[in-house]
């Protein structure tokens, strides 16, 4: 039996799978679909259990036929990684087609989309609902905070589903699978009849009247100033005991410090779904603690590209793109000597955007966004480009999901880190051999939510005054209301010391310029890359200059958030910077050098990927053939006027 | 039935579960053990299927009472790679006792043991059996290369095996499961009686004599020189086809270019064990290869702490050493600020030694192996260490499971390391918040296997003759033959420059000293952790000479490879060195600098501990009271002698 009236912090238990419960009572058992080895049970105390572990698969109809239903409350940023979480337990075991329906919030919404877009799974569908339409009805109801109204959602769950759902799973976000949801799903089997219609029948036996009724009594006499969606459950079930079928105890394992589950789990191959009410519990000194925490870490920790499988014996259920995607990876030729950087260039990557709680940057015209991607060997950076940066930052992070748990707890013991919430960080789950550089740029980018942006690298540091001076120059240069299409350059410079005090202004800057301290950015190794911003003008520049393109040319350059994408065939290292440049240019963007901008390059050990494929020749002759397929496209987009670049490339090709 | 008559590749199949097969022929099928949800299973062309799956779960006895015997013959480095994927995969599945029966060479035990020491996982006993002792029994059969001869073993297993071991199951390394080995077990239990006597009646039925005399047969036809033990499997079988007993085929899942096992496994829940013939077939263009690939993939990376659960229902079934240490760990007062340092020093960590192949140096009175750890972050300084030291190194790693094998491709890749067969590298598996710096050390210090070590850190790169010049002075000095207690010093120097010409000798060295492209070790922020090297006196210096141990001094020394251990208390950064160098002094070790000795260290940026810790007050708490314990223990165990150790440190703390 449910444990009604038992104190709140297990009163959640219901909520799990109430709606399931309620399906449950309205035609009662049917003998037809009774267990024909009921007798090898008796005398087992726990009996409910085993009837889901092992008959009961006897009894499922065809696993492809059968589209399992599940819905989740999902809001904020918190609760959209837990979700991750939950479900790649769900995947993990499932073996049937699976359809989600997310009610969420605009946050939750925006990350989920693009997460399950990227993610590709085959045979999962998601749906979205707004959270928000949901809100009157229940925001009548007292309760203490935000994600409360979330929680009071599942009251109302029948009005926003489709009519044309019959059944329908509904799971909190803090829940972690053991076993196949289609076990679950095939207790609604024990009750023909009722499996198609129960959705209706919540409304035919008037479930709305029935708990808003109890709600608005309980409200009169209830001593605390507010009611949980829970609260609401128990009280319906205390007045409608007949609702009620219970449930086996291991579809819902609680844990926590004084549950009584541990009578449940007496074996583990009964644990079906583990309930983490709080994030609290990863440090419970259960009995069992171990293999809660194991098995949650294991999924949270879990490569989800490895859940991308397809399902056996079922008709290709691709998703979206993922079938067009299948075929042109399976037609690369496995033996051409640039295969590896055809099939990244083609990888989509899964992408989580905004994985921390982030509070986007209030309208302002001017307001400039720092643009930046890093894998988890520049994290030491984060901070201390947080204190020489202090606008909005838009950073994309080429993580394992592994790598994202750690980064998710470096963030959080950083006191810098933790209290700046106008930086989004953009998880791009690693995927391939080759470091997909553009691809990473182009998320942050596309996730800037001002006006500007400041298209940086993470290995440099701003001026202390950079954010301030962009801004000023932007509203100077009046590059918002004019029609003038600028991209403002900010000098990069670079110190060969791994000790160096940072430079308080440009005329310290040139001091240790002229000390030998500082360098202009790659001066012995890439002059050309950084030659056409003048350094010379720049020492004595009082007012912006512009300059003109020249081959190889790739400054860091502050421009429209709308500006072009940078070219993501460019994958792994060389040349990634450079064909934005060129793009920027054909697009007649105007170079303007800011005098009294700059930014400083700071030493680190080459990355493994730089210091592995620079030595390759294959590598140097697969870049070259990219940057003639770049120019084939150049030429086709912007015509004659593509040639001096062509030009360029050719004699740089004719220099070598 | 058995797919006789296929060619060579197919016959593997057989091999997985021919013992078992074996066993299944002697009785027949009991019919008291038959199922009664048959009828259910009419008209499925793959029946046997599902019988395994679900119905047998209710047959099987007390999980808790039974004790699943597991065979595998493993020999040599690679194969102790792969078996670990396979336990790892029968780990998560498992519910049952497990007893690891390991037929295994010298190399394989010596890892194998290290690892499930330290693996510590509940409810698994290994037994090891000398591979040497089987070899004569199959060593008259020709065939092709050393592995053969392991393969060949699985013949005579019941010669090797304890005669009180009534069944086990037997499998190749190279094959993962999908599902619970207690499901295969139980296919057993279909045959009451045979049970618990199939290895004597494999005797019973002369197996012996049966397999010798159709080998025997097989080569006097044979063309072939040479004979697998799948060939005379095969062979036997199809003499006595009496003896073979279908297995479902969803227990020996094939994966190969020209398998038919597709029609096997319709259904992805009837997959149970997946054998991968050959690494090629990571590769397969199998139709479900991604789904094959994904749950190898899974296993490969997978964090084998996540599977030291116990066992739910079960007595507790702690491994050696594991009760104790779960105790002290559950004394720790968690609210203590130190108590992450405590729980760090107790965590007993995986360690997989000797990672990937290895040469073994040869046994040389004055050969000298470079001692160091490193995590992920310093992959790239591997290479670089390769060309300036020539001789063996024995280097700890600390990653995680999945870095290890991106470490395992990063070596693969890099044709100066894959050349290097006398580089151990030892995999110590990461767990916990703290940097087990000691711990790694000892590590790579037990495992050297030459008479002295030079114990360096991974960011210096020594002189390139400092290899030859050691061995030399290690002569030179007699250090073998007297009873002379000696630590060599290596001086250290750095530079501040990420890009860097490194000095060919000394007199290089002394130019770039005077120049300022080089300084002595740390010489601005701790120059008492080297000034004791005394550099004024090193840079005249012709022969070696005696110094005086100083507060903080942390020297890079060369000594016997029987020297103390490093304390391994000391966890994150700082003093791990310095408490070592303290304990040589102690034990009354002198320190001779050598007058051509150098080694450079090179910039990196700060790691990420480093950088987080340093800034912590609770950290530096911790660190100081983690010295006054050491200096307890000091004064405990050399009593007076020990007294200017401490004056030290009290004179440092009131400085400070």
């Amino acid at each position: 039996m449910l444990p009604r009236g038992r104190p709140r912090a297990l009163g959640a238990a219901l909520l799990l799978l109430l709606l399931l419960v309620v399906g449950f009572f309205l035609f009662g058992r049917d003998p037809e679909y009774g267990l024909g080895t009921t007798a090898t049970l008796d005398g087992d105390p726990y009996g409910s259990r085993n009837r889901s572990t092992s008959s009961l698969q006897l009894l499922l109809p065809p696993k492809c036929e059968v589209m399992l239903h599940v819905a989740i409350v999902c809001a904020g940023y918190n609760s959209s990684r837990e979700i991750i979480t939950l479900m790649k337990s769900v995947l993990f075991y499932r073996k049937n087609p699976l359809h989600l329906h997310l009610i969420t919030d605009a946050v939750a919404r925006n990350i989920l989309e693009t997460l399950f877009r990227t993610w590709m799974v085959p045979a999962v569908v998601v749906s979205f609902y707004d959270a928000e339409e949901l809100k009157p009805l229940v925001s009548w109801i007292p309760n203490k905070h935000y994600s409360g109204l979330y929680g009071l959602m599942k009251l109302v769950l029948p009005s926003v589903l489709p009519l044309s759902l019959a059944r329908v799973i509904v799971l909190d976000t803090d829940v972690t699978f053991s076993s196949d949801i289609m076990e679950l799903w095939a207790l609604f089997g024990h009750f023909s009849g009722v499996i198609l219609l129960w959705l209706d029948r919540l409304q035919q036996i008037g479930w709305e009247q029935m708990w808003k009724l109890t709600a608005k009594r309980e409200l009169l006499t209830l001593t605390a100033t507010s009611l949980a969606d829970q609260d609401i459950f128990n009280a319906v079930i205390k007045e409608h005991p007949e609702l009620v079928h219970p449930l086996p105890c291991v579809w819902n394992v609680q844990l926590s410090d004084h549950t009584l589950a541990e009578r449940c789990y007496l074996e583990a191959a009964d644990l079906k779904v583990i309930h983490w009410n709080s994030p609290k519990k990863l440090r419970v000194k259960n009995k069992h603690a171990e293999f809660f925490r194991d098995l949650h870490l294991t999924f949270l920790g879990f490569d989800g590209k490895l859940l991308c499988r397809e399902l056996f014996g079922c008709p290709n259920q691709f998703p979206p793109g993922a079938e067009q995607l299948q075929q042109a990876l399976a037609q690369l030729d496995e033996e051409e000597p640039c295969f590896e950087f055809r099939q990244q260039q083609l990888t989509v990557h899964r992408v989580h955007i905004t994985f921390l709680s982030h509070q986007p940057p209030p309208p302002r015209p001017h307001d400039v966004t720092l643009v930046a991607q890093l894998s988890m060997d520049r994290l030491q950076m984060l901070e201390a480009l947080c204190r020489h940066w202090r606008g909005p930052m838009s950073l994309a992070l080429y993580l394992t999901d592994a790598e994202a748990q750690q980064f998710l707890r470096f963030v959080e013991t950083s006191p810098v880190l933790s209290a700046r919430k106008d930086v989004a960080y953009h998880v791009v789950y690693r995927d391939g051999p080759l470091y997909p550089v553009n691809q990473l740029r182009n998320v942050a980018l596309a996730q800037a939510l001002t006006p500007y942006v400041f298209l940086s690298d993470i290995d440099f540091l701003p001026a202390y005054s950079l954010y301030d001076y962009l801004r000023a120059s932007i509203e100077q240069l009046a590059l918002g209301r004019r029609q003038r299409k600028a991209a403002l350059v900010v000098p990069a410079f670079e110190t060969l010391h791994y000790r160096f005090s940072f430079p308080n202004s440009k005329a310290e800057l040139l001091t240790l310029l002229d000390a030998g301290s500082l360098h202009t950015f790659r001066y012995h190794e890439w002059p050309q890359g950084h030659a056409s911003t003048d350094y010379t003008r720049w020492r004595e520049a009082q007012a912006p200059y512009q300059v003109q393109w020249s081959a190889d040319y790739e400054p860091y350059v502050v421009v429209p958030r709308d500006c072009p994408r940078y070219d993501p065939r460019f994958v792994g290292f060389g040349w990634n910077k450079v064909a934005h440049i060129i793009e920027l240019d054909a697009q007649e963007y105007e170079f303007l050098v800011l005098p009294e901008a700059f930014s400083i390059h700071l030493p680190h050990a080459p990355s493994l990927d730089i210091s592995r494929f620079r030595s390759s020749p294959t590598y140097r002759d697969c870049l070259q053939a990219l940057k003639e397929e770049f120019h084939q496209d150049l030429s086709r987009r912007y015509g004659s006027a593509a040639l001096k670049y062509l030009t360029a490339l050719q004699q740089s090709r004719s220099r070598a």
